[in-house]
């Protein structure tokens, strides 16, 4: 079986995996923002644009893209969840979105207050804010596989999302398994449904190490030609509004495992186990990465 | 891609999950058999014949041994590492025994005070000794893919061990990833290279999910055709004479991932998840099983 060359790690630690933490100062946020470039990483998803109220962890998103002009040799993207908070990313300089769209109602209504077939409608409003300052949208479906609310999601749904954001003019699209549920066989029969709504075009996964099948995953859905992955630096993350949800795939152990695959990625494995150890220290807890604890298996 | 129908999960906790273990009371041993017996599972490993000073946590095999009569409808193995273990096991009454075989050097001197060569020399003796009690063996390659001392482990050396084992007469072998190095490519090279060997004998895997990759690398080994996987309760597990060894892939995660993946298993995920937690009470510590924190995505 053959793999891709190259795969592209979309670093996710200032978002998704800071947005359970206990908030932090800026100044620890550009302290991980230093380890995380240190890495090498080429795509970072900066922050939210969503309700300081509902996330406050992420009420800096405005302060931190200020401070984004350092790393000119990084794309940084930042999540929006509606057309106010896409107006918001883009006032703030960013021309890499993300709008998240729930395929299932429960989820949906807890995450964003509408249903799902609410959310989708905003699909063409939010690609028309962007096209009119020269950014692009990338359309990520949330509870892709499974809804901690609604159970299994039907695979309709999630293709009915594609479907409607090809017609709208997205420019990439993403499958997320927020609550951590996926499974390899479950992932490849996805993507394989996927590709005949959106053909080849730009497609990446998002998983969670919930349920311990975080890198199976996350391999399968390599195997199955996905070359756009997100991880967090450390295993960090979850989704306030999704129960049990725990944290992404660890950016070192998905490294560790590509690596020895012979799939290149843009991440140097000692400084992102050493950016672990620095996350490690800035929330104050153990972190699930399993590379900080075991390390490498060859010795430099 | 096609899957087997079928995968045979091995019970591993009584003896690779116990051995780093502080020495648990027979007494504590039979009510963790309870609940593994009460998952479904055919297979168990119930404990080593090796040096008791060594391995004080298996100190009590033969006492463990008479107890087994309780559960006929389970295939009982031990594992020894020697001529005399055999012995001591073919004593006890085991009619299935596990031969370890470090294909690296260093960690089989660690392990068994001899060298990699001088251990599959004793392979005709073990064998030659089970056909004379009925009893089978199956031959296991520790450190397959790396050891903690030599580093990687030559594709070379493994094969010639299967060489060794298939002209003795071994009746099953295994590929073993002792210090949890493992990755899903690397796993399948090494299973195609052995079927070149030893054709569709019995072939199975176990894994430690040290570096996170556990999970994949039984996946892949499955996509690879190998139907006998073996994995520990709670994810409990590690070589004391493999520095840096943690546990074994966790059988209800297993369970979890197959199940969801069309591939039975004998094994009751509801029951695996309730034995992780009769294993958490009785070693008195934290496991790293995924399931026993998340639960199963479907509720009953």
């Amino acid at each position: 079986m053959s793999l891709p060359e190259h795969v592209s790690i979309r670093e996710v630690l200032l978002r998704d995996g800071l947005q359970l933490e206990t908030p932090i100062a800026l100044a620890d946020k550009l302290k991980l923002l230093e380890a995380v470039a240190a890495t090498g990483v080429r795509e970072v998803e900066a922050t939210a644009f969503v309700s300081p109220t509902k996330m406050p962890a992420l009420a800096d998103a405005a302060e931190l893209a200020a401070q984004l002009h350092h790393y000119p040799d990084i794309e940084f993207s930042a999540l929006v969840a509606s057309p106010n908070g896409a107006k918001r990313a883009l006032a703030a300089g960013f021309t890499s979105l993300e709008y998240v769209v729930s395929a299932a109602d429960g989820h949906s209504r807890a995450n964003v207050g509408i249903s799902s077939a609410e959310a989708i409608a905003r699909i063409q409003e939010i690609v028309t804010l962007a096209r009119g300052a020269d950014a692009t949208v990338e359309v990520i479906v949330a509870c892709s596989w499974d809804c901690p609310f609604d159970g299994p999601t039907a695979q309709k749904r999630v293709l009915d999302i594609m479907q409607r954001a090809r017609d709208w003019g997205a420019d990439r699209y993403a499958l997320a398994d927020t609550i951590g549920t996926a499974t390899p066989r479950r992932v490849a029969n996805l993507i394989a449904a996927v590709r005949s709504i959106i053909g080849d075009a730009p497609l990446g996964a998002h998983f969670h190490n919930t349920r311990g099948s975080g890198l199976a995953s996350a391999y399968a859905a390599v195997q199955s030609g996905v070359t756009r992955l997100d991880s967090s630096i450390g295993g960090l993350g979850g989704c306030p509004f999704a129960p049990g949800a725990t944290g992404n795939i660890a950016t070192e152990d998905l490294a560790y495992l590509l690596r020895d695959s012979d799939v290149n990625v843009d991440i140097n494995l000692d400084a992102a186990i050493a950016a672990a150890q620095i996350v490690q220290e800035v929330v104050g807890h153990e972190v699930p990465s399993a590379l900080l604890r075991a390390g490498d298996r060859l010795l430099n």
